[in-house]
């Protein structure tokens, strides 16, 4: 049996989870899940644990994931070769139908293991009920094929889904005007998801800790990114290459009304439970200015 | 302009609907799609159409679907060779990930037909809200991995979507005790589905015309069939191979309460729409007893 | 046995309906009921089933119905004499009587033929539920007794007779500030309550084709008519005696926002149904602008 | 100004009526209303203005009324005459026309009457939602003509209107199974319709004081009658002709579940909210047995 | 037995009260209940169901009660002494903590009252809920202890109550932002608590007739009071010492939307079913402007 | 900082307590809160801020209290002494409204206290909506004054407040068929209020480790206690004098289909957190049979 401290230090941190879950008591989080966390089974089901936990304690979490390095898989495995433009890979019809069914067998297989946790789950795609609308994207005004770019979210689906208590998890593929497939960048997709669902808090599981100001020194993490900050560090050249597009998504869903976006590390195990949960705030949060910040996010913005 | 007995006609021809589409009136009607009307672009179309109509006069059809074939195809694309044992295919963690896939983009492109025509269809798997629980199924006692028999349905999410207006796109792949995903019949899936959620009807896309008492003579197709009768005829050895197991699951679906059980003809154009909504009953229904049969299909079974 | 190529004609005519039957599915359409059409048995019987038929397919109609000649008819089997100012019966205490008991006969009759096709019907006047409340008009400055204008349409009775699932059957009967009876116009009954309500389409069951150029030309009818066309004819003369008021009262309601307003000839079978359902449109349709105009009227309209 | 004494009883009055208001809340109660409280003006308003009283303290009163003489008027100012077959009017085609054009004017005259007090009213017949369904009705043997049976009530249209807030008023018409119209004996409909709802009470208005072991002697009124009571007062041949076929609708009513059937004076002015709201019962009451009299009605029972 | 006269006049009174009992339908009623008609036992009787009586007839009271000399009793007999700035009680912690026992105990007793008359009711304190939120209030700038001001009102519970079919019964005690416990002046907690829930009417039960023009001269009674003359009375000093806050807040009530707020004499019994369903409007009646008055009561003003 | 060892075990506390939160997801659960736990305040913070995360995190806490020695000190402060017979209090009138007073006033205080949290509540006693209805006690049968036997709980106020998301803390006071206030005591309040709703936990907050197979040695405390188990020991005496009828009140609870009743030291902090949310079993959980046990149960009945 567990000594009497330990078991004392359980209770406080279960009671030091009481005011997060009450501020998040109901409030749509959105998780893009992707990278590592994706690729190793035990940070995979850490994930999927933490969201459970989420839902379990009166949240409503959706899962948008990505699946970009399992197609590639998949591509070669059938013979062909993927090819990129500006870091886009170009889709033709044929890698198109692969797309789909890769990211279908992801999104199924994140189903089943919150499934086996016992809660409810169901995987879907900017198909189902055209939830995601898009338009051709260009790369650099070149054609790249069926990459699409988000021009409308229809949350009906989602909606009802989550009213009747399943997590919904979202493959990143669209339709057209004239209800052809699309592929989407998941990153885009979360983004706009949480904007259009109202989300309280988008969380992006990434490969890196956070934002650097300078990303080759490990001692200047920025902890909390007010809009305003984040413009100056993106002007100013401080924010490097993949980290580019992520930053504008976050800022995006900000002012799109989202209060809180995070950028983790999705290699940490807990990390999404850590953040949530517990007055140690982890990775960069952005927000819209530091009138919102809790009382410890304060001291760590400043100190 | 069309001349005006023409037009009178198609006066005429709704009219006749109305007595079936009043009787089918927020009735819940299974259909199992498979087969040729799978694989034709036309007869894909038609069926959606069909399907779509229903729903927009008031019934709430769901689509179970099938994908042996496209199955197939995709197993030796990828430099594999599908097995069988009595006709059910031998189904390695290999093989049922490349089913599942198969499954899940037939299953999106029917979602995707439906959308375009302006109705809303959600595309899910028995994984979804672990809506088709299994167990290991035997072919005369050998292991042939992972193919199920289905133990329970969970109707909950079948039934959430039915509620806001989705129609249910269903693949036939279950989870067994231990979360693991399996393949399913198809046949057997929508037989599971129809008895759950009380379904009024159940109609099968196959590619024959219905049961015959000689199947050699196509003067012998039978048009009612009662439970009575369909008993004797099997244990009579009337009925051949490929049809017995079928004839098998309507037989169940009658007994599980479904009123009615349809064999139709998918190769034929819109015989959904036929069998439903006029006077001419084509291909074999299959009910408790004749006490139910509309007047016109009395006429059928007696001449 | 049909041939098929009949039968295949027929799946055709359902699958045209398809568009209509989605685009106004849920929506209220008010069909103003009189004339010959409601004289001759077999016409009342077509009306009725194509409002059955509408109510089966999802929209909601609701009938305002008249009852001139009937009145005149039992006015005199009581061996009084109608006589009129300005087309209106001059209705004194004893003739609103006799008019409010045919109206109520009328009405009633309506509702036992929707009954017998096994849909739900309530007859009601605009006493019940105070649903329509007037003011004396006057003829010509003339006082003519109880014959009213609308001031008023308390739209709760029908509505929870729509919403229960009824169609509600209207006979144009008022009540003034004081609580007593009125006997009201038909068409006007019928476009107040459409206004009210918020109807998608009202239809005139009329004695003629539609509206004409030349009403001595059976070449000259108007397929569309705009608002500014309908005031042009009018201004210019083009509009004769009956037509006028109730050419007035399809543009009140077009301004009331009415989308679409339609004079059909009541007495071609199944009018309502051709027009519903079918491309061809008939009789003429009244619409605020022709930017609404589905692409077959386009053409009608052009040609 | 009145003086304090009186004002005192007045509030003594309306806190004498607490108890009942409280046992008849939301409780549903029909008044069959007819004979002399019909014909004359100022017993009419007080009866509307009594069924108003008790929809405003939060019953649910529902009005079924006759029209007898009404009837019979009309009939001879068309021309004809009425013949009667124990006691029941011989009604043909033409009869029956007359008798629902009248019943339907005095329907509407009571909804008229209801909405002058601004409480809410909707007048039906059997017809409306087919409500009272029939079969022919035979006088000794012998067909007179559209005279019905209740054989069903469906009563989902007048708890529809009761659950919005409307009084239903019945006009007690009916239909056959082909849907043709007869003529219903009010009594006999109240009585369907009190069982059919699951009234609490049932009020008959009639133009006698109550019943009588002696009806030559007033003071042998009965003011409660238990069924065994009045089995026994029938057998013994004590109950009198115009009073025996009413004494078995009450009693029909009792065994169907109304808890209280009430035998009224209707030519008492507000007999219905003395009945309801005082300690001083009136008329006679019939009740299964006495274990559920309140203590009042014991001492008269006994007394 | 009664007289018939006596009887007649019974249904009189009672038919008097329906056009208030309709006026005040489902509306909200303040009563504030404090002074002599809590403390003799007969008149809290009275009182107690006279407001049962308003929730039966569909009304939907609110009871705010006082206890100030209950509340020095238990000081005493605790062996302490209230002391009192402005009229203000000083309110130390241990008065408070007796002050909120007092409360309490009347509290449940008036709930029990209810409840012994079969009517449900829920005895709160602005602590349940967090209903009453407060800040100190200070005596002439003293600062005289637990004294609050109520600084906002939350009717969740309230209004759950109340949608519940129990009728609120609430102490006016507050909490402040540090949720410590406040006495607050039971006057301004139903002042606060009937303009927050939207009441229809608030009515003070007092130890007065009303409000005088000369109290010396009880003459002066004003029936109707607009905040017109109202100010002008308060201006000219009109208005003695005890009156003065109270008809403040009468003044704040009708600012803040409550229609009519009335200054009843608690010590007349059922003054507040007089005031409510009698043609005799008693006590004084404060409101925006005479637009709305009754008929009976513009005589009253006039007069 | 703390380092990242300690994070990581928050976490997997967190993760520990996922599947007790889905086990007890929505189910009602009460707390017999009384003894030590309410008289030191360092406790009853602890115990509230547990009620309320068990609240936070989907639960339906209910808390019932006592307050016995808070009664026995206003008593006395008020000059009386108390008297027990058999270990209950003997309850004069005065004595009552004592009683009544200090159990408001602990009520109160508790929902003040969970309030602060920012978690709703409400405190009833058993007279509001009659929720305890009580006969009289008797000690030996000896009068012993209004001290209440429970005879009925009427779960309507309840149910009220836990459906609109207030916690409901309870004294234990009830009413009995005259409405007079009873005292109870709070083991039986708690108990019969658990069975009435239907509750799925029910926990006593005592003064003692749990059951003793002999209480005066500290090894023998029994981890898992079924009925059969129970029952031999107070058959073989070894249960002493203050647990006897505690433990009679969860046999009864057990048996009225509370699935689990537990015996928790309230001296101990946090202990309702860790009985909940960790795998570490504390105090004497009472049950069925062993068949219910989680698998950590198990092991620790065994060992």
């Amino acid at each position: 049996m567990e000594p009497m401290d330990q078991i004392l230090m359980k209770a406080q941190t279960l009671i030091e989870a009481l005011p997060y879950i009450q501020k998040f008591n109901n409030k749509k989080v959105v998780v893009k899940y992707g990278g590592s966390a994706m690729l190793d089974e035990n940070l995979q089901l850490n994930v999927i644990k933490d969201v459970a936990l989420l839902k379990l304690v009166g949240m409503q979490p959706i899962i948008v994931h990505g699946g970009g390095k399992e197609i590639s898989k998949w591509v070669s495995l059938l013979g062909h070769e993927s090819t990129f433009v500006e870091g886009l890979r170009v889709t033709d019809e044929e890698t198109m139908e692969v797309a789909e069914m890769v990211l279908g067998k992801v999104n199924k297989n994140l189903v089943q293991m919150i499934e086996k946790l016992g809660v409810k789950a169901v995987g879907i795609s900017g198909k189902d009920g055209s939830t995601l609308k898009v338009e051709k994207k260009y790369a650099n005004g070149q054609d790249i094929g069926y990459v699409g770019n988000i021009t409308e979210v229809n949350a009906d689906l989602i909606n009802t889904l989550i009213d009747n208590n399943f997590i919904p998890v979202i493959a990143p593929i669209g339709l057209d005007a004239d209800y052809h497939a699309y592929n989407i960048n998941a990153d885009d997709a979360a983004c706009a998801v949480a904007t259009a669902i109202g989300a309280e808090k988008l969380a992006f599981l990434t490969d890196i800790e956070g934002v650097y100001t300078d990303p080759s020194d490990k001692n200047t993490l920025i902890s909390v990114l007010t809009l305003e900050k984040a413009d100056k560090l993106m002007t100013n050249g401080f924010i490097g290459g993949g980290m580019l597009p992520k930053l504008k998504n976050c800022i995006d869903a900000v002012k799109g009304g989202v209060s809180r976006v995070h950028i983790l590390d999705g290699r940490m195990e807990h990390c999404l439970l850590l953040e949530f949960f517990t007055n140690r705030g982890i990775g960069t949060a952005i927000l819209s200015n530091e009138s919102i910040l809790f009382d410890n996010e304060k001291m760590q913005a400043e100190g």
